[in-house]
This record gives C-alpha cells, sequence and structure tokens, in this order.
C-alpha cells in the first residue's frame, strides 16, 4: 500500500496486501508450526508463577529424599537468579523453547548442569502448567479483589454523602418514583459485593494444587503432594490426577465472574454517559476522564465510561471462547488447552482497567444534585404516595387506590398542575374522603422520608447502609 | 406452499411464503404490541412460585396489620384454589392479562372481590417478578443437584468396579500412559462435584428476598420484610431496592454453572461417542440410549450422547443472551428484563436433559475390558516407567533418563517389538547400568500399580476414591 | 410449594421441588431417550416444507421411472390430504414417531398403503431434514426481507418529512454539530439495507439442494437431482452428498445475518428509550407502542423498545448456539445437528418482532422538532463551521484555525455567551482576520445547509436520499 | 512470590499479589486514562492504510484547491519518508497521542511544518478510523482469501489422489456406508468454497469509502469522495455521514464469515487427531506438524490439529466481543467502538494460522488407505446395496426392503458372518425372489461404484470434481 509516484496515488493492489500478508509462513511447516504451537508469547507472564512452583517442587524432592538437599540448594539458586534476570529485563525468551516452562529450566541446566536436570523429577508439563495457571489466577483474583474493594468504598463514601440527596427514580428511563441519589449508588456497591463474592467462591474452588499429577496418571515417586500444596498456599492437592490435567474450571469460573461484574460495570457506566449528556446533566466529569478537543475545549467525552462499557464485550467474548475450546475435549490433556490463556489474560486486564477507571471517575464526578433535585419531582412522581395515603388512610383497597390516582394524576395533567396544585376540592371530586392531609405526602423529601422500609430509599436507611459497608470494607480483616 | 395440479409441482412461491408469514401481524400496531409484550406464554411456568410469593406476602400484610386477618384468610384459600385449577388444567391464561403475576391476581380478585384487592399493597410487579423467579430458579438448582448427585452415584460405582481395570491414557488422543477405566470415571465425579458446588454458591447468593422493595424504591408501609423472606425458605431480605428490581445476577451465575457443567458433559458425551465407535469398542450402549434403523439393526447410534454433547450450545447460548440482554442497562427496572425468563428454562431443561441421559447412559454402557486392556499397553506405553527406574534405581538426572528412555524406544520400534521384548544386552548397549529388575516395571499391571502418588491412578487409590464418594452420597444428610 | 394451614404459610421444601421436578424421568431410559431425541416438539413447523418436498421428490421418482405415475398420483392426493389436516388442526404428532418426517410418511402409509411405502426411494432423512429446513430458512428470509423493506420505507417516509429538521448531532451522547433529524433516520435506512444484502446473499449461496444426497453417499437409483431442485425452487443441486447432510452453513449465516441487524434495531431502541426519556423529550410514542399503569395515565414506558432492545440477545445466543453446536463435529451427519433448529426458530421469531415493532413505533412516534432544534444549536455546535471559515477564508492551517476556535469556544464559555453572542473585537482578539462574515456559519440552519458534501447532513440531500430509496422500495422489480 | 530463604519457601502472600498489582495505576488519574483510552498498542497495526489513507485524502484536497499542490507534494513526501521509517523499524510511537493517526500526523507536522497542519481539512479522527479499518480488513480478506484457495487445492489434489480409495463413512461416527477419501476431502472443499463467497460478499459490501464522512455530518468544504474511494480502490462513497462514522458492519460481518470458516476448519482438525488415534490409524502426520517427547519418540501429538481445532473458540468470542460492543450504542461515533479492532486482530491471526496449519497437514499427511479399506467393508456397511436391489430388481416398495434387509442383516450377525457370506438360501429365506445376482452389489468396491447419482461417492464422480475445481483455481481469473 505504497504511495506512488507523481501527483497520483496508487491504487493499492491485492498483490500489495499479498506481500504484506504471505511472507509470514514462506518459511514452509517448520515455520507454521513454530507461530501455531509457541505460547512464550503470551505465557511468559506466568514466570513468577512458574518460579514458585518449581521451588516448591524441588523443596519436597529433597525433603522426599527424591534428590538431595545440595541439589536443591543449587537449583533453588538457579531459580532465584533467573527471577532476578527476568524481572531485571535480562532474560532472552526463546520461541524454540516454545514455552515458559522450557524457557526457564534450560536455562537452569545452563545455569547448573545435572541439579537443573533433575528437577523435573515426577512431574510433567501438564501438571506444571495447570499449577502455574492456578497460581496467575489466585494472584489475579486478589489484585481485582482489592480493587472492587476499593471501587465499593468510592461509592460508599459518595452514598455518604448525598444519602439525601433526591433524584429521580427511574424505571423505563421515565421517571418513576423518587430516590436518594445515595440509594442509586448504594445499588452497585450491592453488586460489587456479589461480585467480590463470586471472586470468593471462585478462589476457593480453586484452590486445590494439581502438582504432582505428572502427565495424568500421577507418579511411582514417593513425593508428598501435601508437603507442594502448603508450600504454595493451596488448601490440598487435588484428588484424581486425569482430572488435574484437563481441567480449566477455575479459568472459566473466573470468567464468568469477570463477565457478570464487567456487565455490572456497563451499566454504570452506561449510566455516567447518560448523566453526562447536556439533556440530563446529572454529573460532571473532569478533564482527568473525559477528552474534548483542541476546537471544543468545553465538550467532555466520556471516554472512559464509554470504554468500560465496552470492555464488558471483551470479558464475555473470553468466556466464549474458553467455554468453546473446551467443548467436548476428550480426557486427559489436549493440546487445545494451551488457548485458555490469552483470553483469560485479556479479560483480567480489560476487567483491571474497567475497575480502575470506574474508581477513578466515581471520585472525580461533581453531582448536580439541583438538577436531580428539579427532576425528581416532575412527572407527578408521588402519585404512588397518594395510592398509599388513601389504602393507610381511608382503607381504600389497593387496586381501588389505584384507580382514584389515576384519575386524580390525569385531572392534574389535563389541567397542566402538579398534583399538589390540584385543590382539595378537585380531589374530592375524586374521592369524597380525601382531607388536606394528602398534601403532607406530595413533596419529593416526603415521598423519600417515607420509604423506611428495609432496603428503601429513605435518607436515614441509606446512610446506615453506606456506614456499614464503609465500616466492613476498613476493617483490617476485610473480607467484605 | 401447496403442492400443485396433474403431474407437476409448483415451484414454492415468495408469494406463498409471504402468506404464511405475514399473516401475524395484519392486526396492527395492537397485535404486535401484544406479541411482543406479553409473557404469559412462557412465565406461566412460574404459577407455584406466583402463589407461595402472595401468599407469604398476604400473611405478612396481616400480621402487620396492614390487611385484617379476615382478608387473610378470604386470599389465602382464593389463591389455593387457583392453584388447585391450574394444577388440574382447568386454568385458562389469559394473553390480554399479559402475565402470571396479572392472570392470577385478576382472577382472585374475580373470586373473591374487594380482598383480592389489597393483596397487591405494599408491592409491585417490579419485586413479585424478581421474587417468583428467583423461587423458580432455586427449585430448579435444587431438582439439578440431585440429578448430579445420582450422575456422581453411577459414575462412582462403574469406578469402583473397574477400579483397576487398564485403559489407554490418552493425551492429544494418542496413547500416554495405561491408567484405569475407575480412575477416568472418577474424573468426572470430581468435575460433578465442583458443578454441585457452584450450584450451591449459587443458591446460597441467590437466597435472600426482593419482597417489599415494591417498584424501586421501597415502602412507607410498616411491612416485614424478614417475615416474608422467612415464609419464603430465604436466608434474610435483600439490602437495597433499586438494586432488588434490577438484579438478575442470580440467573446468569445460575447459567455460568449450567455452562460448566454442560461442558462438562460434552466431554464425557464426546468420549462416550468415541468409545462406542468401532475402531475403539470400548463401550457398548444398549438400544435403550442408541438408535438403528430397519435396515441396520445392529447399528447402534449413539444418538443420547451426540445430543447431551450439542445442548451445551443452547446452554452457552442462553448465558450469552442475558449477559447481552443486561448490558449496559441503566437502573432500575427495565422491560428489557422480561427476557430473562426464556433462555433460563431453556437451559434449565437442556440441563436436566442431558444430566439423565448421561446418568442413564453411565448405568447402561458395558465396558469391553479387555479392548481397552489390549490398547493400554500398545504404543510404549510404559516408556515413563523406564525412566522413572533409571533415576530411582540408578540415580540418574530425569532430564537424562528421559533421553535414554526415548533411544530404548527407538530401538524397539525400529525392531518392531514391543519395551519388553527387548534383550537386557539391547537395553545395557543404551545404558550398562540397567539390570534385570527394570522389566517388572514395564507391564500395564505394574504400571498402574506404582502410580500410588496421592490422586494417582493405582487400584487402591481409585478404590479408596469411589468408596469415599459413594459414602459421601448416600449419607442422609448429603451435601457432597 | 403449596400453602399451609392456618395463619401461617410453609417453606417450601426441597422435597416439593424434587417432587415437581423428579416425576419427569421417572420411566426410566425410555422415557428419557424418548424425551432427549424426540423432535416433533418443534420440527413440525417444518410440515410445509417437508410436504413440499416429497411432492418434489415424488414428481421426480415417477418422471424418472422409479416409480409409477400411479403411484405418484397416490402420494400426490395422500400428502395433498395431510397439508390440508395439518393447516386445519386435525393432525395428531405423535412423539413415538420423534420428528415431522416420519409423523408424515408414517401417516401416509396408513391412508395410502404400499405407494406410500415407495416414496422414501433414493432418500434418506439426512438428505430430507436438510431439505427441509433449508426451505425454511429460505420462507423466512423472504418473510423478513419483506419487514425489512417496510421498515426502511416507514425510515424514509419520515426522513422525507423530517428532511431539515435541526436535531443534535451526537458523539458520545455530547453534542457535537447539528444535524437533520432526516438525516439521522437515514442512517438506519442505510443500516437495514446492508442487512437485506447480507439476508440476499445468505440466500443466495443456500439455494442449493441437497435432496438425492440420501443417507451420505448418494444413490444408485437414476434419479434426476436437477428436476427435484428445479421443482423447489433452488438454482442446483449440491455438490457432494458427504457436505449435503452435514452442512448448516445457511442457519449459521441466516443468524449470522439476524445478529448485525438486531444489533442495529438495538440501537434504534436504546435511542427511542433515550428520546422518550423526559430531559431528552425528542419523540413521543402513542399508547399503542408503550404501557403506563393505571396508577400514572400520563407515563409512557417504551416497553416495545425495550424488548426490541433485549431481543438482541435472543438473537445473538441463538448464533452462539449453533456455533457451539457445529464446532469440531466430524461428517457426515451427527445427531448433535437437530440442535439447530429451535436457536433458528427462536431467533427469526425474535427477528420477526422486532421489525414489526421497529417499523410500527418509526410510523407512530410524534417527533418533537422544537425541542430538538433548542437542543440543536447548545452545546457550541457549530464551532467547527469557524474552523472551516477560516481555513476558507484566510487560509489558516487547519490545526491551526482549530486552536483558534479552541480559544474562541473558551471565551464564549467564560463569558456565559453563545459563540454568536461574541462581538467582533472580541473574536478579533483571537484572529485579527476575522471579519463580520464569520457569524453568518454559526447559525444551525447555515451550519446544516453547508453541509453539502456527498453523504452529508444539507438538507437538499437528505431530501434527495430518502426520495432516492423510496422510489427503489415502491419499484415493482424490487425484490422486497 | 518469591522465593523463601533455607530450606523453605514461603507462601506466596496476598501482599505479594497486590504488589505485582497495583503498582500500575498508582499514577492515578492520569494514568488510568491514559491506559484504558490509548490505541497506540494495538491500532499501530493500521500504519499502512493510515498512510494510504492521507495520500489519497491529500490528492484530493490538492485536486479539489483545498490545498495547493506544493503543500501535496510536501505532504506526501512526508508520509512516504515515515512510512518508510515505520517499514525500517525506525518509528518511536507515543502512547501519550494516543493512536495510529495522531502518531503519524504529529510526526508529520514535526518533518514538514504548517502543510502537515492542512491535512486534516474536511476529515476527523472519525472518518479516517473508519476509512483505515476498512482498508485493514479488506486487506486481511484478501490475505485469507488466497490462504483459503492454496488450502482447497491442497485438499482437491489429496482426492484426486484418493478419488477411489475406500474409507467408510460415517454417521454418528457409525460406520454407515463405504465412501471414497477423495469423496470426504472434497466435502472441505465445498465448504471452504462458501468460506470464499462469504469473504468475498463481505469484501463487495465492506468496500465503500467512510472517508469524507468528517465527524458525523459531513463537510462544507468542496471535497471530491468519488476521487478519495477511487484512489483507495473502494467502488463508492459511502452514502450517510452518520452511518459511516458508526458502522461497523463489515468487521461484523468478517467475524462472522471467519467463525463459520473455523467451525469447518475445527471438524476437519477433529477428525485428523481421531484418524491420527491409534485404534483410527487412517492417517499419519509427520514430525512436522506433531510433537512427540524426548521420551516417546515414536508419539505423534497432532498438536496443530489441536490447535486449530481450539482456535475456533477465539474467534467466535470474537464475534461474540465486537456483537456485544455494537449493542445499544446511540448513533454517532462512540468511544466503544475503538474495541473493535483488538478482536478482529486477533481473529484474523488466528484463521491465518489455522488455514496455514491446515493447508500444510493435508500436503503433509499420509492416507494409510489399507486401513480405511478394511474398515469400509466391516459393520454391514452395504446393507443399504442391498435394500436398494431388492427395490431396483424385486420392485419391493422400499420401507418393505428396508425390513427384508434388516433381517438380512441380523441373520448375518447372529452367524457372525458378513452380509456376503449368508449363503443364497439363507437369503431366500427372508426373501424368496433373491438371486445369485445380489452378491454383486455387496463388495465396497461395487458399492461406491455405484453411487454415481449427482455429488454422490462414485470415484468418477470424485475424480470429476477435483479436476473441476482443480482447474477453477488455478485459472488466472481466478479471484485468489
Amino acid at each position: 500500500m505504497a504511495a506512488g509516484s507523481d501527483n497520483t496515488t496508487e491504487t493499492p493492489s491485492k498483490a500489495d496486501a499479498n506481500m504484506q500478508w504471505g511472507g509470514r509462513f514462506a518459511g514452509g511447516p517448520s515455520q507454521i508450526m513454530q507461530a501455531i504451537n509457541a505460547s512464550i508469547g503470551f505465557d511468559k507472564a506466568m514466570w513468577r508463577q512458574d518460579i514458585a512452583g518449581s521451588l516448591a517442587h524441588a523443596a519436597m524432592l529433597a525433603h522426599t529424599g527424591i534428590i538431595s538437599k545440595e541439589d536443591e540448594a543449587t537449583i533453588r539458586n538457579g531459580l532465584n537468579s533467573i527471577g532476578q534476570d527476568i524481572e531485571a529485563g535480562n532474560f532472552e525468551f526463546s520461541e524454540a523453547l516454545e514455552d515458559i516452562h522450557m524457557n526457564i529450566e534450560a536455562r537452569l541446566s545452563d545455569r547448573i548442569g545435572e541439579a537443573g536436570k533433575r528437577l523435573h523429577t515426577a512431574r510433567s508439563r501438564n501438571d506444571q502448567v495447570a499449577t502455574d495457571f492456578r497460581l496467575w489466577v489466585r494472584d489475579a483474583i486478589d489484585g481485582l479483589d482489592q480493587q472492587v474493594a476499593s471501587l465499593m468504598r468510592a461509592l460508599a463514601q459518595r452514598a455518604e454523602t448525598h444519602a439525601s440527596d433526591p433524584m429521580p427514580g427511574f424505571t423505563h428511563l421515565q421517571t418513576a418514583q423518587p430516590v436518594t441519589f445515595g440509594h442509586h449508588l448504594m445499588a452497585y456497591v450491592e453488586m460489587l459485593a456479589r461480585d467480590r463474592g463470586r471472586l470468593a467462591d471462585t478462589r476457593k474452588r480453586l484452590n486445590e494444587c494439581p502438582l504432582g499429577s505428572a502427565a495424568l496418571a500421577g507418579t511411582s515417586f514417593p513425593i508428598d503432594r501435601k508437603m507442594t500444596a502448603g508450600l504454595l498456599g493451596f488448601d490440598r492437592p487435588t484428588a484424581n490426577s486425569l482430572d488435574s490435567v484437563s481441567d480449566r474450571d477455575f479459568a472459566l469460573e473466573y470468567l464468568s465472574a469477570l463477565s457478570i461484574m464487567a456487565m455490572h460495570l456497563s451499566r454504570l457506566a452506561e449510566e455516567i454517559v447518560i448523566w453526562c449528556s447536556s439533556p440530563f446533566s446529572f454529573i460532571r466529569l473532569s478533564d482527568a476522564f473525559t477528552t474534548g478537543s483542541s476546537i471544543m475545549p468545553q465538550k467532555r467525552n466520556p471516554d472512559a465510561a464509554e470504554l468500560v462499557r465496552a470492555k464488558t464485550g471483551r470479558i464475555t467474548g473470553s468466556l466464549v471462547s474458553l467455554l468453546t475450546v473446551m467443548k467436548g475435549l476428550p480426557l486427559a490433556y489436549a493440546k487445545d488447552m494451551q488457548e485458555d490463556k490469552e483470553p483469560v489474560f485479556a479479560a483480567t486486564d480489560a476487567a483491571a482497567l474497567s475497575l480502575a477507571a470506574c474508581d477513578g471517575m466515581i471520585r472525580d464526578m461533581t453531582a448536580n444534585t439541583a438538577q436531580m433535585r428539579a427532576l425528581a419531582g416532575s412527572g407527578y412522581s408521588t402519585a404512588t404516595d397518594i395510592a398509599d395515603w388513601l389504602v393507610r388512610v381511608l382503607k381504600t383497597p389497593f387496586r381501588t387506590a389505584h384507580h382514584v390516582t389515576g384519575r386524580l394524576v390525569a385531572k392534574a395533567e389535563a389541567k397542566g398542575v402538579d398534583l399538589a396544585e390540584l385543590t382539595l376540592a378537585e380531589m374530592q371530586e375524586e374521592e369524597p374522603g380525601i382531607t388536606q392531609d394528602i398534601y403532607s405526602v406530595l413533596t419529593v423529601e416526603a415521598s423519600i422520608a417515607s420509604r423506611t422500609s428495609e432496603g428503601g430509599t429513605a435518607g436515614s436507611n441509606v446512610q446506615r447502609e453506606a456506614r456499614k459497608w464503609l465500616d466492613l470494607l476498613n476493617t483490617p480483616t476485610d473480607k467484605a
């Protein structure tokens, strides 16, 4: 697609495209095979986990007498120095060595000689990769869990501030009843708390150690799987070697939990986009989380919110990818399972970015409480309060009260006034029992304050809930 | 697409197709709206749950004095009689009344008059449908959980029988090492145990009661949400009314758990299809779970297994459907959420059928142990045992032992014999330290028996695991 | 989940759930197998296609002398009478006969005896079902195509009316530049035109006849596949019998086309929901496509739009279902492929409903042009017009012009005025070359009118495009 | 997750995980925003397309007099030198400049000064990115199309060689009727031909040029969109500016086509895995496309086939990702759409690798025709031929012939013999009309040779089809 000469631009030809494209596999089968088979391009992300797993394995081999204590010390030093090199960016990964496991083991043997050739005793790449990947996912869960907690804290703090600030409560994006902005924000705290619960359950179920399952059948060496499990922070060894090397449930459950969480964040992001749109103008984001342009410096495009909304696609797609990969695979290990990592890595990255962006936006946003308050009272939003008054005071059956209220709303609409602007006489035309007292339930503030049922929008409820969560989220043993 | 006259068949015309198609919306807007809006066609499946919810709500309204005890009794009798009518098939559902909730409430008012109009006090269709749907999913979980336990029992029983029967252990569908058929079956017990764990966690997280959240803001009536929650078997009320009516996490988490379970079943089904194929002939299914044809009565097509394998598609698709529906929905209730039920119902049906079919096939199948045994010893499947012998007895470093073994295998292959058929002299050409003792590890039986590491394939391990699970699954407090 | 006695409601027990659940498979293997295997519950939808296929097949068998003309006449009469019975609702489908094909063939033999037993000569259920399903999908395409054309017509008609009516053009849901409402509506006409193109391409590729491929290998009978293909309106027979019975590309391509179309409709639906929300109030839908409640009769919930937005979930989920089903299936026919129909039927239904609802809503909506016009001019929406003026008149480089404009906008914002309210002197402070002429490009109307580039929003463009499409859509040769 | 001291390995703590994790966003909002917002990390893949688009745009601006010819020449030289730098790896991409478009434009202005600031006249990043991405997808289609053609050629060549070599034709992975290996391979040629058709249709529909749509409304400059469209090889400009910047149909249609193609390849890959499994042993792959291990050098794990089978997951997941992203997006451009590229890039890479691997494997594989031939005759695979003989010779109604054959098969099975080993007398017990002639249809070769119906498996058919395709694929007018 190069440029032409003189004054003309050449039409990009198919030949160009093909040259760009075709060269890649010109090297024939070996090049194709290396390109499709090698995983080092992405699985090097697991280097910490691979070294940790090997250290634990070597310690166990020495403890059980399968290798000598001297060999173990040599291996340990070798692995630690490799780890330092990788950390420092001084390790050259080789595609010919295919994956992170062989890259590290080969380098180890280069450095320490014969002892390095003893490390792989009583294990196989199959249980090794299963162990490393579990460790990686467990680390990711721990990292994301802290991010979720931080976002919950941000939401609860804002909710506490706005515990009693009215906003229109929408159903169908139509004003239904007044709620408080704090109450609305606390809804997301509940969602995220469930997300943490799912991550915690995934972690719990994941936390069994496949190391020692070997290729698929276990081993004849007198290994101590409880020891390696313990050293790596697992609760126990897995129970069936065939299952151990062919199981990717932990990755799928993790991706499911992320997919649901991403859906939650997409809802929050959609609301932020709508709230920032000028007809709504419920909130304002600073330049930190918006983009403008040199030409419209006043414009604040909520790019971060839009990207959060979009990233739910990547995460759901990753879940579908891995479910598709695993469908119908015979036991035990199949190379198909190498396609497990990229979706998990991509989804983790998308989730971490989304959480960070939401956290930042919630802390950053300025609420336009006057605008929300104004809209909260429009649209006959306290109609339900009339119906409830009729039921409570006049003992009208609910469905009947509903119909009476409907007639009052229709009357107000016909007159172009608010409910509170109907005269008592006008009200009594529809229901003679109505008294002056009914006006006390017609304000936004009265409506909100009356919703004291458990979980209801009354400011006192919201205040208490926000406080409860903030206390939970700040305790040192934080498990909330 | 009707038939033509005489000897000719008319080409089916587009006009025909359109007539067949178009008539449906000829009635104009009202017909379109009813067709897209009404949910009674599927949500009538929740009639039991709707009645249960209303009974609990009415009991609470009476207990708190919001309605009278007499009204509650009238409502209760009315609802029970409606339940009996539906059960007996004597209830005509009306599409004009849109959904199961209005169908039942309208009928109630018809039957019992004014008391019926009081039932909906302090609730809304939004919290009502959320409650009903949770109850339905909870029931589905309980039903499926029993089916999973039954399938685990079937697998463990077969595993106990075949605890020591050799089969080729495959990686990449290539013979790798001998395992036992029982060990292979027990791998599925582990998978299913995790599935039960996920269902149990979903149930636990689901088990909060949204009733009393009303439309979205809670209510001003002095309701007792703990009471309704308790009456309906929930652990507690939900904590935020906005979240309560806009949350479908429980359905998504349920569909995620089913998707992973369906993936497991698809793997078992794939194996059954392959095992039944004549080149494998590992198992035989009876006529009960196969189809033949009048022309090839000996053919046993594993239709049930193929359908199980396929149904993972429906279940994963249902998960994607609901994740897509929920993406980017502003709070609180939106009509989009009405699209939650059909995917859940369809996935539940597919899961229940798949479990029943797998359960039936596992109990039905006949294992061809001779064929499995014969194949288990082919392909130099005990090569690893040589390497392990070299490490254990000669203290050869593992990687070196690996290479020595590779040369022995190559030599055997070149001669066209099994490893055990190499003479000691031939072996010693590659490694002088080899002694006669090495022949003791070359049989399938020795190989299997030696894999005694925790989770390994040794018959004693498999026996113990099968027994452990059967004991767990038979205990009356069965929570396994 | 029955009600308790007295004042208490019994906690619904697991036992209840299980009774409700378990009974279904109590009949043992045969009941399970029938439940999972039978397809008549859904494939009866293809009865017209099955009869059409059999009529064509019989005509060909007679034409080639494989059966007698008398037998063919008998078969034809039998099939036609069965068709009439099904149409009239007088046909009892049997689950024991599994599918629509056996239901019809068995009834045919019952009615006409021996001739009926000759119908299945030189075909198999495998090619029969492939043929029927293609015919069904082709009919569905033809039906949906007409619906899409109708919706395009509705959009173009509204666009013609509103060709020059300003509305704010959004990017990021932030006002960017003025456009016309007609231009916005015409964007959907373009999307839908591509949808029709995809449906047409799918139809073209689908339109080959698998009949005569028999079970998988073709047949030894001297059949005339071109004849059956022609009788059924196919362009030609398929070219490879193995492919013919194992191919479901047509269904997948159809579901892909529907998924993209549903995505388009979800965008339109989202816009309708937002436009109906009171802060926007761009349009108003009548009662025909909204729901209110007895209590808030003024509220117009855009239920139909929300359901359209949601139904994209069902359609995408269906595509995922079938892609999952087909993944990794060995040739030729496998029973897995029976899971092809329900996703296609469900997606078709969702698509037809969505199109009908959108069509109805577009025709029904009332545009609030005053509100759109007012918003179109806010937010410094004509800033770009200043920059373009600077480039055009002063020959300022574009990026420089951009920055100058940015400073003018910032100045206006600081003063709290519109761009047109800046004095010439104020403008000249930023760019001395600015003249009075610049004010002529600052109005919404001038901005819109100037965008005459091909595809631009100028009213004349929109008018011409709307007219072009209306002419295309109304011509008799329109495929619609 | 560092190693401990002495003999112990420290339990990896949550604190470690968090340090590894948390540092990333420590820089606060600006770092978060840059991380989520910048696309240069992946969109630099479009640098050729971006330069090509700018060259065409500049040529048009000069042609229409919007910029001077001198400026255009300066711009052209600048862009070409940037292109050379990128090609040579001498271009440093800046994350602060966000995307490929700003990276190139900023560098251009650095190099050539004021002329560079004129390049962006009459366009916007919105139409620029839409144009670049279309060009990229079009190039990808052209590249993949050649790969598909190459794979078809490989299949047809192998099919020609094995046109008459018998193999068992499977349904349900059970032997049904004999087919030829060539016929089986040609089924994939048909599938891939449809894939090419879908790619070609996608290309055709994609091939309209959005450049000149500007931000969303078109422009007031007198641009010539036909000229830029022509220079870039597009058929015409797009028709609606709003649609142009918010349309990603081309990417979705492309991903749909790839998903269906990947499904085809997954089926071929599954067959290769099964065929390589020792009980089948239908084919053998060389070391080029398999992996062994040092310990089992004889083992040939079909890794490449397994990875092809798995990569369908990535591709389907990418489609789901982008469908999810686009769901419910209001017009026009939204930042969500930036999430379009990574799924497309990842899916393209997976598709190109999969095609290359399949191409390589098909050319590499050795067919074990003896094994296939032996299995082709087992399982009473010629039973259908008996039934057809009865219909053809004795005029038995097909269904009756079917039942007679079933009894013959049952008799042979009971005796443990093949059909051809039944005596004439034994046959006549079931059907007295049977003559010696029937034995002529019972061999595998006779069965195959008789299937001469169009598309049937007869060797002559296969030969002709393979030749037809090879001719088509080699003709110079072949689009491939």
